[in-house]
Parts: C-alpha cells; structure tokens; sequence
C-alpha cells in the first residue's frame, strides 16, 4: 500500500507545511489542489515536492464540462487545458475530473453527459501529448443535480471507454460507491482497461451536514469496508496510490500535522 | 392520471382537515402514515376517509428489517404484521417498506440487505392472506447507511422477485431514483413483473438541508423530469395513483391548505 495525503484532507497547512509534514512521517505521495498550488505558484511548487522526494499522485481538479452555453464551454475547455498544464508542471500523471452538473433549469441528464463526453474528446489527445491522464470521479448521487452527473463507476466508464486508456480514465472513491451493489464488477471492468487512474479513500458518516460537501469521515469511523476496496481495486491489478481524501470541517479546524499523521495511522491500521 | 395526495406532505393538517381539504377539492386519495393515524384511533380514520369517499392508496411506513439482534429482529417482525393489519383496516392493499439502515458499526451491506429478504419471506404470506402488499422503496443512496439499505429500483426488484409479486413489489419515487441511468429499464422490468405498488413523486433541489431528510422539493421546483417518469410507469402497464410525499420544512411551515392546493396544481401542471 502505498499511502498518498490529498492536500484537502489537511487544508489548513500551508504547502511547505504539508511538504515538511509528509516529510517527517515518510509520506511519499501527496494530490494536489489548483487554488493553493496556483496561489503558491506552480513552478515554485513543483520544486518544493521535487526537492522534498515527494510523488504528486493526482491534481484535484478538472472538469465542469456540461454548461450549454458556448462560450462557458469554450472557457472551460480553456481552463481544463490549463489544469493538464499545471499538472505536467508538477510532474503528475493524473488531472481528476469532477464533471458537472445540470445547468439552472435543465433536467436532461442523458445530454449533460453527452457534454462531457465531448470535452473528453478535445481534452483527451491534449493530455496525452503532454504525458497527463484524464481521470473521471463518479461522483455519489446526491451530487448529480448541483456538481456531477456521473454518478456511478458503470457511467464514468462508459465514458471513459470511449477514448484510450492513456487518455481517459476513472477514480475509484470509496465515498461515492460504496453503497453500490454492482461495484465490485466494476472495479473489475475497470481494472481489466487499465483504467483505474487513482483510489482515493473517505468513510461514509451521518448525519450529513447541510450542503452534504463536508461530511466525509476518517478513514475507520463510518460504513465503508476499506479492506474490502483496498482488495477489490488489488485484484482488479491496481498497483498505484492510496490517496485519502477528506473534506471534514472537524478536520480542518485541528492542528493540520496532527490530522495528517492520524491519518497515516488510521490507513497503516485499517489496510496496512 | 389519479392524484393521490400523501398525508406527510401537509403533516400540519390534522386527518379530518386533510380529509376537509381533499373532498373540496375533489382529490379522490391518500396516503396515510401509520403514527398520526394511531393517535386518531385506526378504526376511526378508516371510517372517516370511507365516507368521505377516499381511497387510501398506501399506509407508510413498515420496514426496518436489518438489526441482527434476534430480539429486535422479532419486534420488527411483529410491529410489520401490525402494520399490515392496520392497512387492511383502513382498506389499503399496499404497506411502503423502509428496508432499514447498517446496525451501529456494521458495514456489511450485502449481509443486511439479505436479512430484508428474510423479513419479506416471513412478512409476505401475513400480507397476502389479509389482501396487503408489501412494497419495498429503494431510498436514495444518501440513506444507505443510515435508513435504507436498498438503494436502487434494480436492489428491490432483485428482493421483491423472490415473491408471487401479490406479495411484494416496489415503490418508484422520483426523488430517490432520477438520477439513475438504468431506471427506464428498471422501470419496465418493475412494470412488466406487475409489482409497481406504488408511484411517488417529489422534485430534488438543492442544497441538502442538514441530515437530508426534509428537502424534498416541490413538483416543478428541481432537476427531475417529471412527465418522463409518469410516460415510462405508463409505459410499463402502471394505471394507480400518483402520489406526491414531500418532506418539505418550507412547506410544513405554510398553511396547509393552501399547500395541497398548490400540490395538486403544479401536478395538474407537469402531468395532467
């Protein structure tokens, strides 16, 4: 198992911060954010995880592909095509794609997904030729209306397969799918494509706080059998990164070194 | 289209004020909920919404079938069996199952949702020889842990045909369902098999209100597209009622009246 801290489960250190952090703990792989790492300057990023060892497993995030209008398409093309930028920058194989959701008004979730499937088809060849993957989150279906209108991995993939396998990808969140009965056959499916770009782990906890955005539990607190993924996505020849990625508000309001190495703890204790 | 009006969606109308308000406006049923109608006395609601003509098109809830203690198994069991009976006093031929949530610390989906199909094995016979179904609504996925184990039309139907389906069906709700991709074929496998029990509606808007239970949104208000699910429950051979359930703080905080007047028209609106 190798163990990857996203930088939103520790959001309130600062990059040199989380760098030091994984540092002292022998964390080799971190997923990175757009916001803090643009604040914070992508080349000079880029040389504070190459200088301290560390892999940049993933980059959190692309997408929001399913506005109608043209020129919000045009601009989110743009701005996904910057994403793949920074990402080859950072010396990271992987954007994360968090698709979007219904625009204001619309119900027609058949055509949103269409959408996405087109700015696959622009963004797909522009990564590869700069060595990135794109890697679609299904995101779970309370999302679908507001953010992502691919919620399962069945769906992500039927996307996905429509482009190489060096192009376009999946995530396997357990957040999202562990309430899915057809997700071991798909983690096979997606496996068997070499599609699985990333694993990211949160548990599932209740109640949901209001907007349902930052509720995901520590890893061993809530319903997610975190073995029984960790060996799903093993079997289905996953050997990459276990990325936990957390958006807890308890979480962020602690002492940020403290949650990354609890963190470290609760994965060595429930998967290691 | 037959409109049915749920006794939760106007909850702040007592029964006789609900019964008032469907016979002025000529709305011809009802759904009813076990607990108000115990505080009023079984036998007397039964024979309030007889003579005012009503059809109690369905008795919520029964369910709650996955604790693994034996003792509380078997209250579950008995509470279900009283719920059948109240059902058939009331003249309703169909009891909505909430199928339960993980004990406390349990994380085995597959196991919880196989001690549901126990409960239907017992359950169903009961129901049969007193002229009650049983219909098990998948609940959106956002309640897996916590209330409903069964989250998609596919997991129900995959319990209910175990079962003569006069003994067992399912409940298609907009709200827990739209954003299923698999749901037309859902809905006409559901359809074809004879065991649509019940069809509810309620829209889905955002954001989620804390703990996402009294967020439903009014018919029109949200991303479902309302007239596409009435085409496919008529497509498959469905010819009951149109249920509206909303849990709704907005709405329970209005005149209820007023709320089951503007019910009814936004339904007339979208389906009529």
């Amino acid at each position: 198992m190798k163990f990857s801290i996203n930088q939103m489960t520790v959001k309130q250190l600062s990059l040199p911060e989380l760098v030091k952090g994984c540092t002292d703990l022998g964390i080799e792989g971190v997923g990175l954010w757009r916001e803090p790492v643009r604040e914070y300057g992508v080349a000079a990023a880029a040389r504070l995880v190459r200088e301290a060892g560390l892999t940049v497993t993933t980059l959190c995030r692309g997408g929001f592909f399913t506005a109608t209008d043209r020129a919000e398409r045009a601009a989110a093309l743009d701005d996904n095509r910057r994403a793949i930028d920074e990402a080859a920058e950072l010396g990271t194989d992987t954007v994360v794609l968090v698709s979007g959701g219904l625009p204001a008004g619309d119900r027609d979730l058949v055509a949103a997904r269409e959408r996405v499937a087109d700015a696959l088809a622009e963004l797909g060849p522009y990564g590869a030729e700069r060595g990135v993957r794109l890697a679609i989150e299904p995101l779970h279906p309370m999302y679908a209306a507001d953010r992502c209108v691919v919620s399962t991995l069945d769906q992500a993939l039927d996307l996905a397969e429509r482009f190489p396998a060096e192009q376009v990808g999946v995530v396997v969140d357990t957040y999202h799918l562990w309430w899915d009965d057809r997700i071991a056959q798909g983690i096979a499916r997606a496996g068997a494509g070499g599609r699985i770009h990333s694993f990211q782990l949160a548990d599932w906890v209740t109640p949901l706080p209001a907007g349902v955005l930052t509720g995901r539990g520590q890893i061993g607190d809530g319903s997610v059998d975190m073995r029984w993924f960790a060996d799903e996505v093993g079997k289905a020849g996953y050997t990459g990164w276990t990325e936990v990625e957390l958006f807890n508000d308890v979480l962020w309001s602690r002492d940020g070194q403290v949650v990354l190495a609890e963190t470290l703890n609760r994965v060595t204790q429930h998967l290691g």
